[in-house]
């Protein structure tokens, strides 16, 4: 497979839907899948999925369709290249990161969970699916140590201000951002995904309170 | 204020947004906003701030700026209307519905958890955050006696797809999917906000391994 040019952040995030879909087809024993098909399940169009496809050098051949098994190796390669999990920290291990943190280490996502931080000294010491929550004081050490790629970040707007800018410049490169701080302002160089939960939940409530 | 047009849904999801940082500036004592301010934090142009709450009839005088003031109580209005919050179920007991039912429950985001839902007979009995777990048996007798509004989907793809059918019949009308079903395709009438954390962590992946 040869990478024609750099993909829109579109099309990335659309990958993770068309693997989701693929690994089912793949699960009922589906073998051939046409681009108009898959364009159903997404919900765009023919012409987009094939666009989106040429975007990583095409995975098949037009006419024909595309075979179920290529699609999810070369998009899983895309996702998780060689399977090796990316190092990640979580800071903020109150409730909210107690929740989060479920979402790491449940699936098999890509990413391996090092440690948990928090300065509230109740939690420091204590255990979080398995691991250990240790003060934000040992931050700097322990990424020097142990140069985490990713942090989890689960701390009040405040907290998350100065720490992300502590993080960056121990190396991080990668946030999975649930505080209400939008990093990504601050940061054009690291890649930022923003999860707001509380906006999803507001959104669908002036929906339903304007229906 | 008079609301000129319905508004996109683009619009609709940036109103959160709007909402926690007019939040902000109204702590921090601040009492007037231009819409150039508004746009820097919200990563945006001013002509787009102003043409947003154009939609909503305008919020204040163009040239002079905007009151913090008048927008936090206008946006609040339009996500949070009377301030009744919708009555919601979570279906789906498990590590996944656990940790969402924290986003509920810990947060005044305008939504009453009445009951959670599972067929596992271990969780049924059991209380989540506070709440009843009942049986996914009980879901037609609850509704038609509580009416609930919203439903928070936490269960696998297979169960989710039969679910929703019996949810949006039994007069549900918003729908928090968590699950890997893209629930929209198939209801158009209903209104769906569709979090899909697996997917959000796959793309980070994507571009942590394609820096």
């Amino acid at each position: 497979m040869t990478s024609s040019n750099k993909p829109a952040l579109p099309v990335i995030r659309r990958l993770p839907k068309y693997y989701r879909y693929l690994i089912n087809m793949q699960q009922a024993g589906e073998k051939n899948v046409s681009s108009s098909e898959l364009s159903r399940m997404m919900g765009t169009t023919a012409s987009q999925v094939r666009q989106d496809f040429n975007c990583f050098g095409g995975f098949g051949q037009q006419g024909i369709g595309y075979k179920v098994d290529t699609l999810v190796t070369e998009i899983r390669h895309l996702l998780f290249g060689d399977g090796q999990p990316l190092p990640t920290i979580l800071v903020g291990a109150g409730r909210l990161g107690t929740a989060v943190s479920q979402f790491l280490v449940r699936d098999a996502n890509g990413y391996s969970l090092l440690a948990a931080f928090d300065n509230n000294p109740e939690l420091v010491g204590k255990t979080l699916g398995g691991i250990p929550i240790r003060h934000v004081d040992e931050l700097r050490s322990f990424c020097s140590q142990y140069h985490p790629q990713v942090a989890v970040l689960c701390l009040p707007r405040e907290g998350a201000t100065q720490l992300s800018s502590t993080l960056v410049e121990m190396g991080v490169k990668g946030f999975w951002n649930f505080s209400h701080y939008d990093l990504s302002v601050d940061y054009p160089q690291v890649m930022v995904e923003n999860v707001h939960l509380g906006d999803s939940l507001m959104s669908l409530g002036y929906h339903m309170r304007n229906l």
